[in-house]
């Protein structure tokens, strides 16, 4: 079962791949998918479309997981990290790839072993799950994350919860 | 010159079709795209994304214009929207289209003549401009009433602000 793990922004979207047999699991790939800050925000949505479609082209993940969306207090951030997800999920969607939601709490809890874990401490659960792991920056560590959780708290392919 | 008006939502995405020679303007082609409310997002923004790629595939639009978002005081509803905005402005993005931005308020007074019109006197100067067009419902109202908007606020094809 390959799962990607996905941290959509509109700046820098981080992707993971990893691969759940049973209990255990192992890294595949990861990187962080960039945008221009100058372009306007239609190319900026295209150019996150089209590379993650490469990714999930290149990997072929049999699903995908990602963070509840936390909900700015800034309405102008949620708007802008809304839009990035809705141009990330539609990819997935292309792809008949579903996509599984959890609580940050809930992955945080899968990967450190509690909900208030730092992100130095997921980080650092990371390179003990995942050994050899070069991680291609903060982005994708969250990605990798909610891929590891997915694994665990999806294990037969059950999700919680299927974003809607 | 050929614009396309788009209202995004995820439950039914407006568009609508003008061609705009000077001051002159004419309906080309309206629509809606509903999505299944039982699906989960990431097939509903697929199928959002691919319905408009046939739009834009079949009139080849030079530019699209949207309203700027209104951002809901409820979290939720402000997300759906800017996801569905998000999945319509990469279909955008990645057909070469840039899409401009104007209040809802300029829209409003570009079309009736003042900002604060109703609906139902949008709609009604809608069968005066367009004559003969048949419009396929209230998100394709404010379609075109975006897309009239955009030739009279942008009319050398320079937008007052490209969506970023």
């Amino acid at each position: 079962m390959l799962i990607l793990g996905l941290d959509p922004s509109l700046s820098c979207t981080g992707w993971g791949v990893v691969r759940a047999e049973g209990s255990r699991l192992a890294h595949v790939a990861n990187g962080q998918i960039p945008t221009d800050a100058k372009a306007p925000m239609a190319e900026r949505l295209a150019h996150l479309q089209s590379a993650l479609a490469e990714v999930i082209a290149a990997h072929r993940p049999d699903r995908a997981a990602a963070e509840e969306v936390f909900v700015n207090k800034n309405p102008q951030s949620t708007l802008k990290l809304a839009q990035a997800r809705g141009a990330v999920l539609a990819a997935c969607g292309a792809a008949g790839i579903a996509v599984n939601e959890h609580a940050a709490r809930l992955v945080k809890k899968a990967v450190v072993g509690t909900g208030a874990a730092e992100k130095a401490q997921v980080q650092a659960m990371l390179k003990v799950l995942l050994p050899g792991a070069r991680i291609a920056g903060a982005d994708a560590v969250d990605a990798l994350a909610v891929a590891i959780a997915d694994a665990h708290l999806a294990p037969r392919d059950r999700a919680d919860k299927t974003a809607r």
